[in-house]
């Protein structure tokens, strides 16, 4: 084990939460690195029919879309229900990717400060081609070799990790939604050793993160859920009652609610076709599933064709927050989705896309939807837009946004909403299971609030 | 919120557990009340083919079995691939239970000393008729009505718990090679109301149920799993090192495994077929799956028809436990089962059927079997048969063994085993996902062994 400072990693971490005009890499640097990255790494994607894809089939039987390896990820079909839901049953296509890949950010200490290696990486779904990931983002195909693309650099510090401090390592799942049972596993390695930076890569502290979490399409859906997981505060709080009396409530939940999941063939899910190479629903909502040709620069492999998930509008996500004695607290959602292991895992206060409910019957409308909306604008902490997972989806957006909430707003009839308190949410991310990505991501901007906050104090 | 002594749930479920003879119920007493209840509480089961069973049908198509209701459960076919295991791929029959049931034990001061309400209960599988089982032991088809029978005694302390102290409240799997997704609600609620005793309940100590533990086939599987929930010692092990490097352990475990699960039907599932009226393994090996009609006085329903699992042979748990630095350790195993929701769970060091390993190449023979059946008399620290769950599995029983491991005992290349703190199991146990039946069965039974201690120290 390498000697690193002895200090709390929580201590540390505020430290380096507070550093953010930078410490090895000013913020007129980042601009310049960011710029000159975006000059190189060249990304053309270009719509290409599902059934036309390189290395990929749709199966004449089923429907479904695989790669030629039966890696990667295939789309198939899925039937679900959710007795006592305003829709009680419904199919969609899914994309099944039951491996679990890798998200892990690398970090050191310059001057004392914590910093993160970040890396400027091209997706073919970013609405702007460049975002910020972490050290490393790779499915298990990828650094097993099936890509036989390059290796996956900085990958060795994340899959022996002995003789590195480990901060945070846990299995987190993603859109349930869009993905039936996928997770990554969600690493933070510290190093004291050299690391060689590399031409994409980028030390940041993470007060510099979360500055640029206030800019629209940067910091990528998998930094996000990775800066979740960073230590928090120091506080007993897994032996606080609050904590237990928030697992009783998950476990109500889970047993009050019942869903059931099947997957299906694609080519037999109601409402979906796949015409002129695409897979739509037939009121045109949702999404669509699309096939694209992608040429990149700068990454593991320079050419391919992949199917992309593209959701049909920009989708939001908000969390109402206010203090309980003091105490920070969030209003978190016991939300079934199709695509989680268990049952339902919490979700932000609102995650929709406000469009579809055009299309639903008034009493599917998001509860506190309309709370969120109408919010007066100095009790908006926060807003900026977000993409999903770009290696996985079309421009998939989200306004991500914090408001102050109301002492007095009421949760009568809401089993399935909670006040929680911030030092329990930190608790739960040590376990699989209890965040959906939704809310990890709202986390990692609500933890840069807190940062600015000691700043602007200090 | 009644008031209940504001001692720590730990220190007076320690006196319980102390008190080996009893406070309410006297040894002599509970020995009269059980022989009473054996005597007034008959069971008549009988085997009948699957294909004649009252309220229940064997699906033309699928050949599934399953009830006229579409409730309570039902027989499927599930194909299984573990790849790099032993056994890489197979299918067979598994039982469908996706809803959750409720466990409840109700506990109770008498002079000071907690007590818990246990009852005589009848289940068809059960090789000796009565069990003890919890207060409550309900499906969700039980206590929503689909029953029919007559309404669950005591359940109100578990539907409702406002009014009363939720000592343990968490959903836990069942056993994931006979089960797919099946869990339950493991509850434990206190109360300082008064309790009408009802014929058939009785009230113990835990120091009774510890005692009671060492007799083969009589504390019944659902007492074992509620019992392992039981507050432990307060410890702060969830903010201990030893916590989050077993938290890291499992998360790179689940990452270094595979396992893809999908059910299909009944008729298609290979190597196994439905003749005379039950579903067999073609070499006879695992389990068979008959049904019965069974008869009973003194339960829900007096009379009914239903499909049971009954496995070929006496199963065998086993854990290796010692002390390191002082503290009691067991060696857990990182297990995948067909049937848990997330791909393994920990396990008992050992846990398998002796017979089935002639079958099967010698690298399938499980890690310290050996070591387990030859250790020395005197490290034998526990050895009971205890029988699985009567109300689906019929004479399942595992004898189940602790054993003092010999300090040199060599972990080389067992990645998949680690010594665990047993305040570290205390911790996980607040949470699903990780500890499945086996290895909670045979903590129960240790946990026994300490009160055992504390009373011989005092």
């Amino acid at each position: 084990m390498t000697q690193v400072t002895e200090q709390a990693p929580a201590t540390r971490f505020a430290e380096s939460a507070r550093a953010v005009d930078g410490v090895r890499t000013d913020t007129a640097a980042f601009d310049a690195w960011l710029a000159d990255c975006r000059d190189r790494f060249h990304t053309t994607v270009e719509l290409r029919p599902l059934d036309a894809l390189q290395g990929w089939s749709v199966d004449p039987h089923t429907g479904d879309v695989g790669h030629s390896s039966g890696r990667f990820f295939a789309v198939r079909g899925l039937d679900v229900q959710v007795p006592g839901a305003a829709v009680e049953r419904w199919q969609q296509p899914i994309i099944s990717q039951p491996e679990a890949g890798i998200l892990g950010i690398l970090v050191k200490e310059f001057d004392g400060v914590p910093h993160c290696l970040m890396q400027a990486k091209a997706e073919p779904g970013n609405i702007n081609g460049i975002q910020l990931s972490p050290t490393v983002q790779a499915t298990r195909s990828n650094y097993s070799g099936v890509h036989r693309g390059k290796a996956v650099p900085y990958l060795e510090y994340f899959r022996d990790t002995a003789s590195h401090r480990v901060l945070a390592d846990v299995l987190q799942s993603e859109q349930g939604a869009w993905f039936h049972r996928k997770r990554n596993r969600n690493l933070i390695v510290e190093t004291t050793g050299p690391v060689e930076l590399l031409d994409g890569f980028c030390w940041l502290t993470l007060g510099q993160l979360h500055e640029l979490l206030r800019q629209d399409d940067l910091v990528n859906m998998d930094t996000r859920t990775v800066l979740s997981c960073f230590p928090a505060a120091p506080t007993a709080a897994e032996c606080a009652p609050s904590y237990g009396e928030l697992l009783r409530w998950i476990t109500e939940e889970r047993t009050r609610r019942e869903r059931h999941v099947r997957e299906i063939p694609l080519n037999s899910v109601t409402g979906w076709q796949l015409r002129d190479g695409r897979v739509t629903h037939r009121d045109g909502l949702f999404f669509d599933v699309v096939g694209v040709s992608v040429e990149a620069a700068g990454r593991e492999v320079g050419r391919w064709d992949q199917p992309l998930l593209a959701p049909r509008g920009t989708g939001l996500v908000a969390l109402l927050v206010r203090e309980i004695d003091g105490i920070p607290h969030a209003l978190l959602h016991a939300r079934v989705e199709a695509g989680h292991l268990d049952v339902l895992e919490l979700a932000p206060t609102v995650q929709c896309t406000p469009q579809t409910y055009a299309h639903l019957p008034p009493e599917a409308r998001p509860r506190f939807l309309d709370t969120v909306l109408t919010a007066p604008e100095q009790n908006v902490l926060f807003s900026a837009v977000h993409s999903e997972e770009g290696g996985r989806f079309l421009h998939a957006r989200n306004r991500y946004v914090i408001v102050e909430a109301d002492p007095g707003l009421s949760l009568a009839d809401c089993p399935d909403y909670r006040w929680t308190a911030l030092h329990d949410t930190a608790a739960l991310l040590r376990h699989s299971h209890y965040l959906n990505i939704q809310v990890r991501s709202i986390l990692a901007c609500l933890h840069g609030l807190a940062g600015r906050e000691g700043k602007e104090k200090s």
